[in-house]
């Protein structure tokens, strides 16, 4: 434990990295997959489950928070942390990303966006200045600047304006953010698949100077090929002692694929999500577990898995409880899911530390394209 | 541990007893409350937090099990117990109740039920002789005899008819369960709210012999009044030395009343459901965590109550989580509800041991008259 927000880089192995984050709540081992607790809850977990997958840090949504219960209720009951018992560190996005995905009647202007909620229709704005003070009212530990994004594909010049607005946002974030010792901001890299614009947005991040640099605007419809393409040349633009985020990423090939060319922490609501729609993640890849060849199966979904999804149950019950429409379906194969996830992360951490991460990527592939026969 | 299954009065006081059923899957501490595990699972729970609330024994439905994934599923894969990851004991119904509430043109004689499935319309039968069949496919370690009850009000007519029926169902299913040593069979005493008619079944019942009796046909619209009045005469009518199972029931004051009148065995979906729509047991009545008033407060359900949700959360954040529409909302209230009800027996037994049941009672009704407030 430390008072100080800090990253310590501990191995390299090519372009690939891993080290570990300091923070008051606790260490964060990177590379990180950040687990999403959107409504202050990891759908279908119970927190304490979600920490004996391995995971050491949450992701929550300031756009859902802020509506529901809300940042100042929240605050009045004692923060984030406290109202969903999570001890350990807590990233929460700026509410950017998703206010422009889901919510009604935007507009945006040069001071930020007004709209109306997706679940009430109230009407709300966000801005970096608002964005700070929700994020500081939720008492999350790293602080995303608040950005916009255009949906790729974009044109250029829409992608530029976006940008150079988000470089503004980020300094007005900073200004905004102030002086939270423990507390950590992260910049947010933009410029969509254009070389020289990422290479303007981080420049313009490094001047404003933050304590971790996200890669933003990827994984939102470019395919993978693109974001690889991106994420050869974008993170090296960024500091190398400082912790690299790629927001909202991804399948499990995207984030061995991420880690391989640079990135440091990573979110998504995929497992989480495939957990609930009947999709478990293994070493040989996607199983549908309502598929009918399940139904009168003994073995468990992954032989070599440790969770309790693997180690309590057959594909049988799992199938079984799936199409019954059981709530220990979800619960069971997120489980395993967000299991399979912090493991894969684990065995990252430890080939980049070994040296012997091709390798172990090599393995990765091997096993997948064996499949779930 | 035993092989075999048995029951040790430990203690009277009134009416009111307790002691142990011994099975080779290990002790049931009576009074007990069997949560239902309708399709294999507790919903909303992991099998381990069932046994975390102090729950020593589950309740399967042979109805639903026999549909999907069917009994002959099942016993492939090893019986309910491996199937659900549950190594304690499991009682299963006959079906017989189920079947009558739930199936589609069902069709009564003297063999059996014919009926279709209310998930595919699929044709299927249920008889004494089937019912045993399945209920020993499942591995069921307290299997129920198939009976027959008609909804309350019923005439007289009506209420023998069904009764003599149900008895001599009652004596194939005895030829049919065989001898099964560490298993045991229950027979059902019928009769409505008929005095003569209870006795006239309780005679029949004790002449064929089972390892223990249980009170059916009662929390079928009755009210508490007419059940209670019921309680008064029908458990004396059974052996003293075996355990009686009153099936169905039921809401705490339900419970307190059944236990005072010499009930050992209970079940009922009551804990488990009203959790999933958001209404909480405590010692002070009923919570319902939907009502706005909960939204700021940062009390937990109950103050004296050691479960996870009362130890990890407030009322807002359960409020909050319910509104939402959560998993671990109703994974948190179940969990809640099952560990009042656990305590609620656990403090019955400790009552009854040391001869202090009717001040026990006193409290319990006191302390829910002052109410939430
Ligand atoms: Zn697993
Ligand atoms: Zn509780």
């Amino acid at each position: 434990m430390t008072e100080r927000f800090s990253f310590t880089l501990k191995a390299t192995d090519g372009r690939a990295r891993t080290g570990v984050i300091d923070t008051p709540r606790g260490q964060i081992r990177t590379p990180a997959f950040m687990p999403v607790g959107t409504a202050a809850t990891v759908k279908a977990m119970m927190p304490e489950s979600v920490a004996a997958t391995g995971a050491d840090i949450l992701l929550g949504n300031t756009y859902h928070l802020m509506l529901r219960p809300t940042a100042e209720r929240i605050a009045a009951l004692g923060g984030l942390h406290r109202f969903m018992n999570w001890s350990g560190p807590i990233l929460t996005d700026s509410g950017g990303f998703q206010v422009m995905s889901l919510a009604d009647l935007r507009k945006l202007t040069e001071e930020g966006v007004t709209f109306r909620s997706h679940i009430d229709g109230s009407k709300h704005m966000l801005s970096p200045e608002r964005s700070m003070e929700i994020q500081r009212l939720l008492g999350s530990d790293i602080v995303m600047c608040f950005d916009e994004c255009p949906a790729l594909p974009a044109d250029r010049d829409r992608i530029v304006q976006s940008m150079r607005l988000s470089m503004r946002w980020a300094e007005r974030s900073k200004e905004a953010f102030g002086d939270r010792p423990g507390h950590a901001l992260f910049g947010i890299q933009q410029g969509g698949l254009e070389q020289d614009l990422r290479e303007e947005s981080a420049e313009a991040l490094k001047e404003i100077g933050f304590d971790g640099y996200a890669v933003g605007g990827l994984a939102v419809g470019e395919g993978q090929e693109a974001m690889f393409g991106c994420l050869d040349y974008a993170p090296e633009m960024l500091p190398t002692d400082k912790p690299r985020y790629l927001m909202g990423v991804g399948k499990p090939d995207d984030i061995v694929g991420a880690v391989k060319r640079g990135i440091d922490m990573m979110d998504c609501v995929l497992p989480s999500r495939s957990g609930r729609t009947g999709q478990a993640f293994t070493r040989r890849g996607v199983v549908n577990i309502k598929n009918a060849r399940h139904a009168d199966d003994p073995r468990p979904l992954d032989e070599a898995c440790t969770c309790p999804a693997c180690t309590g149950y057959s594909r049988a019950y799992l199938h079984h409880v799936f199409r019954a429409g059981e709530i220990i379906s979800s619960m069971l194969l997120t489980w395993h899911n967000l299991h399979y996830y912090q493991e894969l992360m684990a065995s990252m951490r430890a080939a980049i530390s070994e040296g012997r991460f091709d390798a172990w990527e090599a393995e990765f592939h091997a096993l997948r394209a064996e499949g779930d026969g």
